[in-house]
């Protein structure tokens, strides 16, 4: 196994890091490793912003659940799907732009911030600091997008938090593959096929809180499905003019 | 700088591989890859469909603009937003599923799925295999569904063909870091910005037709704007319960 994928599957979320930005080099090698990414039909639909002034990130973490590790980090990125460039060219050429309120272009514009994401985050793990992917941001966009200035045509979808680690941790563990992954066809599994997972979390999270969390994966799965929660994002969208049609 | 990130930024997309299958231990790395990837709230909401079997290819081939690079490769593979599992759950138990049907929970699948899928995508070209992304199947959702047996609740979003590449190739250079990263607040550009970065472009496709392909970046998109395609992506979402509300 090679250097890259041992760190791929080594990967953990880090919710604690020290009080120290990352440099500018850094910052840069971080950028153009997610723009180094996979892009539909090379549109490059997306931004990315970072949030260095702590006021700003006391704001988004306090849209978020005041997570800590949104202020307290090494740099707090947030990714947008960006389709305000493309609108732009065709107003600058008098071209018809309707196109891009479709719901394929937000889907394009997603995607491609995604994989943009995720490079990131990946050459950020292979530096040696931790990261954290925030969706926290979604609870108000509304205001994130104020609060960033992001025109329309353009969304934020979540925030990426990199810094130094203060602890380590070992990876949280996923879904028997044979569980995700089908052969040539999709394979409906029974819902006693979970039940050796359920075991495995249920023994994870126990051991991390001393016997105090005990619960399956189902049983996870199960009580997020109570929360109907961020019921405004098709309404945000189409006030960007995204995913309208 | 390191192994991975020299990985990362030396990527371009293959379109030309040799007809030899990828082995079940490689096919069985890059799924592990991929599951390490992070997932909102741990909820895993994708799948992934592997196509060994050639008429299969041939099929969703037809559907994607009959790129020969789906046929002949390592592996394809197709990439699936998938809350099905926690619809079956939420049945199991007796609870209400409808909070499944919202925009939120499908953009959550969508970007756990994109995120597994760099993983995927990175691993692989670390093993020196060569990739490319695949959004021609939503040229007919509904039929590579029907072709993979995709439940409700789970929709196809792109595929990813990874084999033996027979050429090798440079990366594409992409928009400046400064058209694409913003700090603190999203800093709109002029349309005489992208001027040097079109000239860039036309030299790359210039150099690579032999003087045939000469056009600039914003040509490219003014382009795509004409064609608002796809335009049935929401209705096949909510044919399966996905983003309807």
């Amino acid at each position: 196994m090679n250097e890259t994928i041992e760190g791929i599957l080594s990967h953990y979320s880090v919710r604690d890091f020290k009080d120290e930005a990352l440099t500018e080099a850094e910052i840069a090698l971080l950028v153009k490793s997610a723009q180094a990414a996979s892009t539909s039909s090379f549109v490059q639909a997306y931004s990315i912003i970072g949030v260095s002034d702590k006021a700003l990130r006391e704001a988004i973490s306090e849209v978020a659940g005041k997570q800590p590790y949104i202020v307290k980090t090494g740099q707090f990125f947030v990714f947008v799907a960006d389709l305000s460039r493309h609108h732009q060219i065709g107003e600058a050429r008098g071209a018809e732009t309707d196109s891009l309120t479709s719901m394929e272009r937000f889907l394009v514009a997603t995607v491609d911030a995604t994989l943009a994401a995720q490079n990131m985050a990946i050459a950020a793990e292979s530096m040696g600091l931790g990261i954290c992917y925030i969706g926290g941001i979604r609870n108000d966009l509304a205001r994130v997008s104020d609060l960033l200035q992001i025109p329309d045509y353009a969304t934020p979808l979540f925030g990426l938090t990199i810094g130094h680690p203060t602890t380590s941790s070992e990876p949280k563990p996923r879904l028997a593959s044979e569980l995700v992954y089908h052969e040539n066809h999709y394979q409906p599994k029974g819902i006693q096929d979970f039940n050796e997972y359920d075991d495995t979390i249920r023994d994870y999270y126990a051991a991390r809180t001393g016997g105090k969390r005990v619960e399956g994966w189902t049983d996870q799965i199960e009580r997020s499905l109570k929360y109907a929660t961020r019921l405004d994002l098709k309404e945000f969208l189409a006030s960007k003019n995204l995913g309208k049609k």
